[in-house]
């Protein structure tokens, strides 16, 4: 790949998926410069600092997901297949190849959670659109008369995002082979339960 | 603290609770020995390669969480009262001040679930030996009648899993402040559930 090839967006593509792996903090302007066959001087011209290297990590990779399972999942008819297209695509994301390191979001959040600054903000402010995503498809769930009146939108999605989680886990740390079934069934439950009388 | 007060276990105290921020790869032996107040060749001594010392805080880790989750939790009556107990414990655990960078296993999981070797070898049976834990509690809950038969206790092991993460996560990175009434909650339905007839 020539110098005069490389975009602002490939060093992205390739910081963001480096991040999954040694983590936001791991990334280095002087290793992204060597791998890319760049010049340190080169690279500083688009990223003036670590931070904003970071902050372009952190959008690239919400960019990646909202192309991956957000757009896709919100085409399903509104209610219950909204949900279970939302869950479907995340599942994908979560054990994708093209993450090396696993989900973006989930490494960035446990390596994240005890500091402070606008990269975490960024990572926070993220993450709550996303669940906002779930809590309004759950919504339109029950206005489609899908789901019980009295579900409560933003406990389902507390528990919906426990089951991605618990699926990454498992799926990546303990390579249990029915991690994936597991999960499925976990979402099944939870919306037959949001769908029977009480 | 004098050099001969240094124990052991004091240094496997210190790089226990280091381990939740920094990670199990970023525990360094010269750190320690600054910290501590110790020459480098006497933290050696104790702990002749990194990868020593990493199982050593894992097995510290491990220690800690039998202390406080798993041995108080089975001092609960069987079944419904003691998955109950453990959840709670598991709960407590998970935002405790004394893990300064939020649980040492979640950490250490996403930073080990793309390597290969001991230290991750030994997360993962710890992992699993709780995973055992939780889920024998629950068959101990259909013995006593408190949940269906048919309950599939590895099922719901995998789903209080996603809870505890979920409150890990809502709790340490999004800084919600319902985090530990949805997690209850969140055990209360997975409970009332496995308890319903059919």
């Amino acid at each position: 790949m020539g110098k005069g090839d490389i975009t602002r967006q490939a060093i992205l593509e390739h910081a963001t998926t480096l991040a999954t792996t040694v983590g936001l903090d791991g990334l280095s302007i002087g290793q992204l410069a060597a791998d890319l066959r760049l010049s340190k001087s080169g690279l500083f011209a688009h990223f003036q600092s670590k931070e904003a290297l970071q902050l372009a990590v952190v959008e690239t990779a919400s960019e990646r997901f909202t192309e991956r399972v957000v757009r896709p999942g919100l085409k399903a008819p509104r209610g219950e297949p909204r949900v279970r297209a939302l869950m479907e695509r995340w599942f994908a994301w979560v054990v994708t190849s093209n993450n090396a390191g696993g989900c973006f979001f989930v490494a960035a959040s446990t390596e994240l959670d005890d500091r402070h600054g606008a990269v975490r903000d960024a990572v926070v402010q993220r993450q709550r659109d996303w669940i906002e995503v779930l809590a309004n498809a759950l919504r339109t769930g029950v206005v489609e008369g899908h789901l019980r009146a009295d579900t409560d939108p933003e406990q389902v999605a507390f528990e919906l995002w426990g089951v991605a989680l618990s699926y990454h886990h498992y799926a990546r740390l303990l390579g249990a082979p029915d991690s994936e079934a597991r999960a499925r069934a976990a979402v099944d439950r939870l919306i037959v339960a949001a769908r029977r009388a009480l």
